[in-house]
Order: C-alpha cells, then sequence, then structure tokens
C-alpha cells in the first residue's frame, strides 16, 4: 500500500502498541527466569475441569449456545456473577447491572467509548497499568497522574487535581495495584466514592486481583461506599479461572451509561462467545471458586514470600512493596541507579522484568521496576532474584 | 447517577442502538414467523460436533489454551483461514496477513478505529447492513451512499463520488448483500479494485455470505484483483460453523494497517478466547466444511425457493431479488405503498420482517423490504408470505 502515516486516524498515528513487548518476544530465551509478565501460573489452570465444563454447557444448552446471543450475556451469567461481586465485594449490583464482557480491559475500553471525548481530563494513579494507559490514549484522553502512598492514592492531593481539572473519570485498581502491589485503605475507598458523587465524575473500579489475598482481611470495594451510582466496578475471571476464555464483566449502576456501553459492544464484536461465557456461569454455579482460590493463593503466597526473600541480594538502599496479594511486587532502587539499563544486564544473566518507567504516564521514575512472582516456581524465584541483584549491582 | 445526556462522549449522545431491535423483542411472541432476523438456521448448528471438538482442542493444547494468547491469534487459526481464503475467494493472503476476530464486525470496527477520524467521508452500499451503519456513525464518520442495480454498486457512478468525497474507506458487501441478496458482477469487482488502486482508498470487503451459494458460479473477490494491497478482506464462520462462537477474520495486506488493527484489539479486548479459536481450527483443519456447507447450501436453497413462490401473494407490482445465495430476499412494493406501516399489521397476523428503510443512510425507500428465509422451515416460509401478502393488501 501507498499511503503515509496520515492515512491513518489521528489518534492511532503515534501508537506503537505496547511498549513492554519486545521484553516478552525475549522470554521464550532457554533458561530465562522471567518476572515481566502477569499470567497466572501454569498450575491454576485446569484443562481437565474446563473440558468437562464446556461438555456440559453444550450438553445443557444445545443448539442456543452456538446461535446469536444477546450483547448483554447470558442472563444465567449476569446473575451469578451480580451475586459474586455483591458477596465478595459488596458491589452494589443485580443482574441488571453487569455486563460479562472480554476480561476487565474491554469493560474499559467501551466505558471509554461511551464517555470521552478527546482531550477529557481522566485521573489515574502514577505508577498504573500500561494497557489502560494505551486504552486511554487511543481515545485522546489527558492523563492526570494522581501521586500514591503505600495506601493508595493521597485523597487530599487527588481532590486538588479534581477541583483543578475537573475530571470525567478516574481510572483506580484499589487492590494489588498493577504495577505496585499497593491497596487503596478502606478510608480513601469511602473517601473517593464520595468525591465522585460530590464533584460528580465516574470512578472506574479495576479490581481484578482483589480475591487473590495472602494475608490481611478483605476490603469492600469502593462500589459498596457508591450511593448514587458513580462508580462502574470491572472485574474479570482472567486471574481466577482463566485468562484465555476471556470473560470479565463491569457492574454498571446507571442504566443509561450501561445502554451506551452495550451499544458500543455491539457495534464492536456483537456479543462475547456463549461457550466461554457459559463455562464461567458454570464454574460459578457449581460453587467451584472458593476452593480454586484457595489452592491458588496458598501456592501464590509460596511464590511471593520467595521473591521478598530474594530482596536482600538487591543494592543496598532498594525498597520494595509487601503486597498482601495480588502478582506483583514493586521495587524502587537508589536515587540515580536506572532499571532500564540494568534490564540489558539481567536478560545477559537470563532474568527478566519490567522497568517502572511504563506504568508512569507522564514517564520518568527511571530506578523504579516491577517484577512479577506468579508464573514461577520458588526455587527458580530466588535463583532469578539472586541473578537479578547481580545484574543491578553491575556485577 | 446525576448526569445529563452530554456526559457521554459526543458521538455517542444521538446513538440509541439498533433500530430492529424493537422488532426482535416481538419475535418471541408465540405463533410468530420471523422473517426478520439474520440467524443461521438451528439445525444447521452442530452442538455434538463442537462439543468433540472442543475436547480435542482441549486435549491437544492442555493449559496453554486458558493461558493469555497474542493478539494476533493462534498461528495454525491464521494458517488455516489464509488457506481457506485463497482457495475459495482468491483472497491474496498468507497466514501473516490474517488477523482473527470476533466475527467479521469486530473486523470492521477495528479499521475504522485505525483510519477513521470524524467527519472522514466512507462510501456504502445503499442499502446496507445496518450494524456497519452504526459502528461507522460512532466513529462519527460522513456515508456516502453509492446507488445500486440488480450487479451491485454502479461503477460510472461510484467513481463520480469518489472524485467527489475523496473518500478514506469504502464499505461494500459483495456477494448475496445483507440486506439485497445481490451480488457484484465479476467486471464490477476488478473495477473497484482498480479504482482503489488509482485514487487510494482501502476497500473494506465484506464477505460472510459468500460460501452460501444455491446457484450460479462462485465469484473471485474483490480481493483479488487487488495488487498494491488496498483491499481488506472481511471473513466470518458465523454463518457457516457457528455465530455463538464468534470467530471471523480479516485479511490485511498491508503490515501497518494490520500493526495498528493488532494495536487496537490489544486495548479492547487484549486477544479473542483461545476455545474458540481452536475449535475453528480444527474444524478447518479436519476438511469438515466442504460437506457441511453443501448440506446446509441444499436445506437453505429449498427455503429460498419456498419464499420465492411465496412473491405470489404480495400486492401487484411488487418487484424482489432473486439471490443465489446468501439469508436474504429483498422486495420493493408499488410506489406509494409504506413497509413500516405493514409492519404492525404484519405483526398482528404474526409474521415479522424488517422494513427497508433501516438499511438506507439516507433514510427513504419506505416501500421496501427484507426477509430472511433461514431461520423457518418450507412449510412456515409458505405460511408467513401468505400471511405478509395479506396485510401488505391491507386485507
Amino acid at each position: 500500500m501507498r499511503f503515509t502515516e496520515d492515512y491513518f486516524a489521528s489518534q492511532m498515528r503515534d501508537i506503537t502498541g505496547s511498549a513492554i513487548r519486545d521484553i516478552f518476544k525475549l522470554l521464550g530465551k532457554p533458561g530465562m527466569i522471567s518476572f515481566a509478565g502477569g499470567n497466572p501460573s501454569n498450575r491454576a489452570l485446569e484443562p481437565e475441569r474446563v473440558r468437562a465444563l464446556a461438555a456440559e454447557a453444550i450438553d445443557r444448552n444445545g443448539a442456543s449456545l452456538l446461535q446469536y446471543g444477546a450483547t448483554e450475556g447470558l442472563p444465567g451469567l449476569r446473575a451469578r456473577i451480580a451475586a459474586y461481586l455483591s458477596d465478595t465485594a459488596q458491589v452494589r449490583c443485580t443482574a441488571e447491572n453487569i455486563l460479562p464482557v472480554q476480561g476487565s480491559s474491554q469493560a474499559f475500553d467501551l466505558l471509554l467509548k461511551a464517555l470521552i471525548n478527546p482531550g477529557d481530563a481522566i485521573l489515574v494513579e502514577s505508577p498504573t497499568f500500561l494497557g489502560a494507559i494505551q486504552a486511554m490514549r487511543i481515545y485522546s484522553a489527558n492523563l492526570i497522574p494522581m501521586p500514591m502512598d503505600e495506601d493508595g492514592v493521597i485523597v487530599e492531593e487527588v481532590e486538588a487535581l479534581v477541583k483543578k481539572h475537573r475530571p470525567k473519570l478516574m481510572y483506580i485498581i484499589p487492590t494489588f495495584q498493577n504495577p505496585t502491589g499497593r491497596t487503596l485503605s478502606l478510608e480513601r475507598r469511602r473517601a473517593l466514592a464520595e468525591m465522585a458523587a460530590k464533584y460528580g465524575f465516574v470512578i472506574a473500579e479495576d479490581d481484578p486481583y482483589r480475591d487473590l489475598r495472602y494475608a490481611g482481611d478483605p476490603l469492600p470495594s469502593i462500589s459498596s461506599f457508591d450511593e448514587e451510582g458513580w462508580v462502574v466496578y470491572m472485574s474479570s475471571f482472567s486471574k481466577y479461572i482463566a485468562p484465555g476464555l476471556r470473560v470479565g464483566a463491569a457492574a454498571v449502576p446507571d442504566a443509561r451509561l450501561l445502554r451506551k456501553m452495550v451499544i458500543g459492544k455491539q457495534s464492536s464484536d456483537v456479543h462475547s462467545p456463549l461457550l466461554t461465557q457459559a463455562i464461567v456461569e458454570l464454574y460459578l454455579e457449581k460453587g467451584l471458586l472458593p476452593a480454586h482460590l484457595e489452592r491458588i493463593c496458598g501456592e501464590y503466597r509460596v511464590q511471593m514470600e520467595a521473591m521478598l526473600e530474594g530482596f536482600a541480594a538487591f543494592p543496598e538502599g532498594t525498597a520494595h512493596t509487601v503486597p498482601e496479594g495480588g502478582l506483583f511486587v514493586w521495587a524502587q532502587l537508589p536515587e540515580g541507579m536506572n532499571a532500564l539499563e540494568a534490564l540489558n544486564r539481567a536478560i545477559e544473566k537470563n532474568v527478566a522484568f519490567v522497568p517502572g518507567v511504563h506504568f508512569y504516564p507522564e514517564g520518568g521514575h527511571e530506578n523504579t521496576l516491577r517484577l512479577n512472582f506468579s508464573m514461577q516456581e520458588p526455587e527458580a524465584i530466588r535463583e532469578g532474584m539472586a541473578r537479578l541483584g547481580e545484574a543491578l549491582r553491575g556485577a
């Protein structure tokens, strides 16, 4: 084709895809210990069980599972998800508020499509999930970073940013945040819900790690404090059951907003596959999730502990988070160190991570890095952290 | 929520969803004979076979089928689709050009996302597929209707529109078009491919009905005449295997354009479910499609013939298409008759159709209607056409 870059839609011209794609390409190298991804452990996946549930779903539904379905999703799945989110996270929802989608990524994309005009302000944690940054940039949103401490975003500073920027949306990952592993405190959850109602902005509460908790007590969602319907809660079964099924959900309190998201989904993929929806519906209906989560959380806890112990090999002055769950630990190297440069040395030693700079919408923070522990066995984690310590010390 | 309509993104404010949604709600009425939908026949669906293929796909791939996958799709599926489209439609492609997506709707949505800025001109057949009209409106495109005759769009008039509007894109359904059932002639296919290269615009060739042919000889795709890579060919297994699986594909000759579509998909749903992709891969690998298509085409042919015979009951002066395949017949009532009004009388008589006005981006054409024959048995088609004839004659 002879057309030039300006043939593309303006918002797509400067977007070249995930910045960490090149890192992922290296991970197939033999002997590589990768802390770079965010996948669940292969041991957490259950092909035999999914095989049986797929067969049962088809036996139960017959040809109707192969026909066109409603954009709004399978009614039984909507009801099961509503019950699950109400029970576990005190999300304010019934089946009518639930839109099953292809992972929480699609929930966020549909929310952006429904709400965002170019230039609209969106408050985001700094740092935040790379995929969300890209999605917001495709809608030409104006990303406003919110400063964080160990308990999540700092509410007083957030309120000043709200007054200044009058955002249409706040994007937040409240539990075991990607990339930091931090959890927003109870008081702050309540404060953000109240702030949304006071100033009138939507909160996109992205909570896909919530039930991967290895310590401490579960907290109610921001949605649980939402009296007026400003909080859209987004969940996913990618980390709990299987990412390859691509089943997640949005709980949308406002019927008009839900309708706009349905219209957006209608014209983007008509509906999600019925077979994968039905598999997750059966998984929930049979009550399989609690025991499964207990098993995988037990394994992930051991993996996380191995990683935390491994920081002993890191340069003196390194700080790191101590998450109560999730898939990630975040580290801050002594000032002046550069994780981007260290990555090359690490890859030579067959260990990989993601430099923190990629998670900051404003850039900078070259001395930070994200480490994932779910994809490696404890022994490999110990070995990888030792190698990484050497690489970071420039040895 | 207290926010008002202007809280929504500007392009979503006036969009209220499929205009025929209200018609579909009536179809559950007992005794209703519906010619309104576009679903495959339930008898064309194969739950037992899909059940076996799902099991085989999981046995073959194990946990990797449940993990995250590449946005670009399963490599084996890409190769199978490339071979299928090259063989059947002479699409110019190899596996590297293929992007498996969630039905051809998603292919078009990703193409729009990659290319369209608000106000960009898109040439469309008049009439054309309702879902595509909605998708283009969400991107605030400027839809330019192309006049048609029995052989599809009229090339000389199209060239004048191209010169006048300088479109970025042409959207066309060349084979057994939705809603008219018409097929673009061979010479016009070649002429459009040459015109795209001459003036520099992308053709979105949406061809999901192509292999549902009941008479006449297959024609090569527009893509087959595309020397320079301006034609994006979009296919789907919704009508051939099962819409509920949501598996379709785009064949994108230009690597940069494919990359932009991949980025768009990455941020909208990360990737399509692996299980449904693997089911279609196995379906193609085992060579099951030709015999299956032969069976369902035999049944659809009988259904179409029953419908065509039923026009004898329609008001004198009614014209209708005589398609060589697909799922739809298009009728034009005598001037002055109104299909929208007749729909109410038809529904009282327990028969439904879609008024043609909904398929015209420019509106009008109140005396046209679309009739689908795939969802009813021949006997019900005869009865429904008799009832409809009465309703149209105002009896």
